[in-house]
């Protein structure tokens, strides 16, 4: 059975609505891509608009920081929020300027989060941090220990009022513009892993390996 | 002649505060880099997240949009904005669950932005934004029509109180986790663009090729 996102006047996409969607499973499958989210809280009035890296547990989103975070100490003190992430898919190179855009993938989650506090929710919020980086990296490196742990803040936020914002396919041209004569279509993006820089002579684990052939 | 932003209160980085940069050059490199950037805006105390293209024009950030925009009316109509892009470069495996971390490159540039209406600028700010994406594009489609022109707001913020912060290199592990037998190092990101997909037969331009390249 779907279930769905809260859909509300505030997270509705109005432009384009043809390319929402609040099916829970799509924007569970866009958080669980991306690995940065653009978390917004305001300050006296002024927006920040701050990246930082997300991981997602069943209905929670979690992100994590220093206890001296400027952004977690707003989200704890209950600052409403607004979390945003997006994955750029590709350039739509329409014959007219006006219907050029690109191809995306973006999730939007709003509400007021709350600081993990339970010493077992903490831990599994930073194995699901580090675990949607690179699985199976948490069982590898060193656990954090007590200091690391007191210095962490952990913020949970509700994936509840949300919504999905998604464009796909080909350039769309006012017919009388189909006929023109200058190249259309769409130019793919992928974020690629490139070749990596060893630190130390540890041999390179498997779960490393698995990654960069993905 | 090195040129800086404006830092304030609210620009200044305060974690990792030897990560920030105020150069003007450097924020800009990694505007002109970026294709999209997170906008940032509050209405009745709730912030709002946008991700939209960007384009840089001297100290000049412009965004577009509909002009039924939500986000785009409430810049034109003076909001607070924070607008805030960010370039993932890699993966920071430490030693340490602890001292895991990205390399990324993020500017923000805060500020009040206006709606362009000269004629001119507005036609100058489509002209950055479509060369932006793809430089050589914006001779070779159709131009925008006056009903098109009519339809779509362009939004210009100064580029004058912001603050870029950057991350590179190894992680910075602890001194007794350094030979702890854990595969430490870095594993670069990059965006790659895939082979086109046509939507018609014209030929393959000479500023495609050359982006495709790289």
């Amino acid at each position: 059975m779907t279930r769905s996102v809260r859909r509300t006047g505030r997270t509705a996409v109005k432009r384009h609505p043809e390319r929402a969607d609040y099916d829970r499973a799509v924007v569970n499958a866009i958080l669980d891509e991306a690995l940065v989210s653009h978390v917004g809280f305001a300050a006296e009035g002024q927006p920040y608009v701050i990246p930082m890296l997300h991981a997602r547990s069943d209905d929670t989103l979690y992100l994590h920081g220093s206890t001296g975070s400027r952004t977690l100490r707003a989200l704890k003190a209950g600052a409403d929020v607004c979390v945003t992430t997006t994955l750029l898919d590709g350039l739509v190179l329409a014959r007219s300027v006006y219907h050029h855009s690109m191809n995306y993938r973006a999730a939007v989650v709003l509400g007021i989060a709350r600081e993990v506090t339970d010493a077992d929710e903490k831990l599994h919020a930073m194995k699901c941090l580090v675990e949607h980086v690179l699985p199976g990296r948490w069982g590898d490196a060193r656990q954090p220990n007590e200091g690391e742990l007191k210095a962490t803040m952990i913020i949970a936020l509700p994936i509840d009022e949300a919504s999905a914002k998604i464009r796909t396919g080909p350039p769309a041209d006012a017919k009388d513009d189909l006929s023109l004569p200058v190249w259309a279509g769409v130019v793919p993006f992928e974020l690629m892993r490139g070749d990596p820089l060893a630190d130390n002579e540890a041999p390179v684990p498997g779960y490393l390996e698995r990654f960069l052939a993905g």
